[in-house]
């Protein structure tokens, strides 16, 4: 427990605009004897991002699009919150001596600042996916040599952790993620080829951004899921499994050389996994729902379908083949997606367009693990280029 | 992870030959170069306990019968291993300095010789009952006096530890054990009040022995748990939620300050609770069975209706009311399930009797808390005495 006695703890809030920021922000404002807020970061919306400066008592609030940095200083003028924009400023943000960092900037954007925080050292609770997904074995290298404490956000991560109980990782035999299964888990593989961006974007437990929508539906999200986790738990790609369990409730379950398991469990509030990073490695109270078995009723698991589902399988052979296809398969997911989304491929062609690209990088020796984030991110470049010249043919499949 | 390289423990059996015991001995024969076995003790079983010490090498075998220890020297003759007989050798082979004990005597009798282990000190995997339920402040005033480690056993009280995850008591809100519900869980009160021994024998997940089976049909066996869990982890007696999982797949869950849920999972092999102990803080293997959940299935979850089964309210209250009122329920319960058993009282007596023995020891001053394990003792045996009491009247309205 945080007693009001304990030294208080200095954060920074990276992505402090967006969904995990507003709720890092309502618990910062729970717990203001426990926190001093250094830095908040936001993308552009500079009203928003001055508000919760002046809410939370920030020394400055640093918009990223400079274009806003106008806006963001006439809103912060007499507030005693220093103002500042662009990308450079961001990174300076993010490099302030902090206990504790939530790096919540989303995609590609949100790798520079992330290590720049891992640089600084303390804790860093990560939301940012691209960091393991695109760069994630120089992102981990960087992490062990400023020995930051690397803490998962996403609810499945953060369950695992929890779930591990500080144990090391040769106690561990296998670690199981959850998926919901997403709005397709019962449709046949014909109608899941055919689905409509509005059929997708139904997804039946939380209520996310679009292109994680997308993932969840194809289950290539608990593909990128696969690859963060391999990353973060260092036990073998083989290690990981993935069970369907639609209720969303159970989100992570490790299991034990004894056998045993422990799972992590939560309602679907972010506020919960934010909490256990924010007070790691102690506890701080949170008004998030209890769970109550009693009134769920049921949880129900089903293994995942590859075939249906191939997003899943790819995912899994770029886990196998190396760093350098996980950030490809990443990047040619965000093309197909973003294709899908804008009507001009089918639901069906999202998976066939990374698989394609995948093949293709591969034959041109693009798959090489990239040694460093700046290589990563030339990588994902050169993938994106492929996977969005395959586009004729796409649209010419299309629906 | 236990290498060959770490320290061999040395290891004592209490209790060796019942089904707790012969799991253990399972495995410490697969880790035979982790384990050197000082006393193996066993209750009346001269041959089985002879078998025992043989293959695991002890260094000393006792049967508690005295009457047997002429078998047991003589099934040791030659074998190098010492034999001894009768209750004060069960206490001087409790005594032997282990690094850990299995304190697996059932019942009353396992008392002395567990507190005897308690007070040797080093790790307790503690699989007796009555220690807790019976004189729980006496005992776990010894425990902290001797400095020992307690680590249950059982797979609800194993699964809140693995849950608690080496965490302060004080970043936990609630705690929740899991109940099977027993073969009457959709029974109505009519039917389960007419229920005969025959009935209640047929539990849906576990093979036990009678008296936990019976206890498992009227809740009554979770009711004791609560009792456990509640000297066990002193997080104060409102802290302790039950609810009905008739799978019996997740065993105990712990819900944080922050609503962070984790649970302790397993499949029903004794194997995987023990290991844990064990192996305690590191991991040993075991060859029980891996929890598959999609071939399980379903997880289902209900709140438990203490209208149609009293007996866990009653526990309820004698943990509100204070350990003395623990003890005379334990007593009562073991009086009434051995007349149910014998046929002389219905089941819908079993409860009957237990809230009048509480009635009454309270009526009479009998309630006090123990303040040791032979105030626990004596305690017991009044309220055994009041329970047979009753008899008459029970027998009249018997089935």
């Amino acid at each position: 427990m945080v007693t009001a006695a304990a030294p208080r703890r200095r954060v920074s809030l990276l992505g402090a605009t967006g969904s995990v920021g507003r709720a890092t922000v309502d618990l910062i404002e729970r717990h203001a004897d426990l926190f001093d807020v250094e830095a908040v970061v936001g993308g552009g919306d500079a009203d928003a991002l001055a508000g919760i400066a002046v809410r939370l008592g920030a020394r400055v609030a640093v918009v990223a699009d400079a274009a806003k940095g106008g806006a963001l200083a006439r809103a912060l003028e007499g507030s005693g919150v220093e103002a500042a924009a662009g990308p450079s400023a961001v990174i300076d943000a993010a490099s302030r001596p902090v206990d504790w960092t939530m790096a919540a900037i989303s995609g590609a954007a949100g790798l520079s600042p992330t290590i720049a925080a891992v640089r600084r050292g303390g804790v860093i609770a990560l939301a940012n996916k691209e960091c393991l997904v695109c760069a994630g074995v120089a992102f981990m290298r960087e992490v062990a040599r400023a020995g930051a404490t690397l803490l998962p956000v996403d609810s499945e991560h953060n369950a695992l952790l929890q779930a591990l109980g500080g144990q090391g990782l040769d106690a561990v035999e296998t670690m199981t993620l959850t998926a919901s299964g997403g709005p397709f888990r019962s449709w046949s593989a014909e109608r899941i080829a055919a689905a409509r961006p509005e059929d997708a974007l139904k997804h039946p437990t939380w209520s996310m951004g679009a292109k994680i929508t997308i993932d969840s539906a194809t289950l290539m999200n608990k593909g990128l899921e696969l690859i963060e986790a391999h990353h973060l738990f260092a036990i073998g790609q083989n290690r990981f499994d993935v069970v369907v369990h639609p209720q969303s409730v159970i989100h992570g379950l490790v299991t034990f050389r004894d056998g045993a398991v422990t799972a992590g469990l939560a309602s679907p509030d972010m506020r919960v996994p934010i909490a256990h990073t924010l007070g790691f490695p102690k506890r701080i109270s949170t008004p998030a729902a209890r769970l109550d078995l009693a009134r769920i009723g049921a949880l129900t698991f089903e293994a995942p379908d590859l075939q249906r589902f191939p997003a899943l399988r790819l995912a899994r052979e770029a886990l196998a083949a190396g760093d350098g296809a996980a950030t490809v398969l990443n990047a040619a997911n965000e093309v197909a997606v973003a294709l899908f989304l804008s009507r001009r491929i089918g639901f069906g062609d999202i998976p066939a367009i990374v698989a394609e690209t995948l093949d293709r990088a591969e034959a041109i020796g693009l798959s090489r693990a990239p040694a460093t984030v700046e290589d990563a991110l030339a990588l994902d470049s050169e993938a994106r280029a492929i996977a969005s010249e395959r586009l004729p043919e796409a649209e010419f499949r299309a629906h």
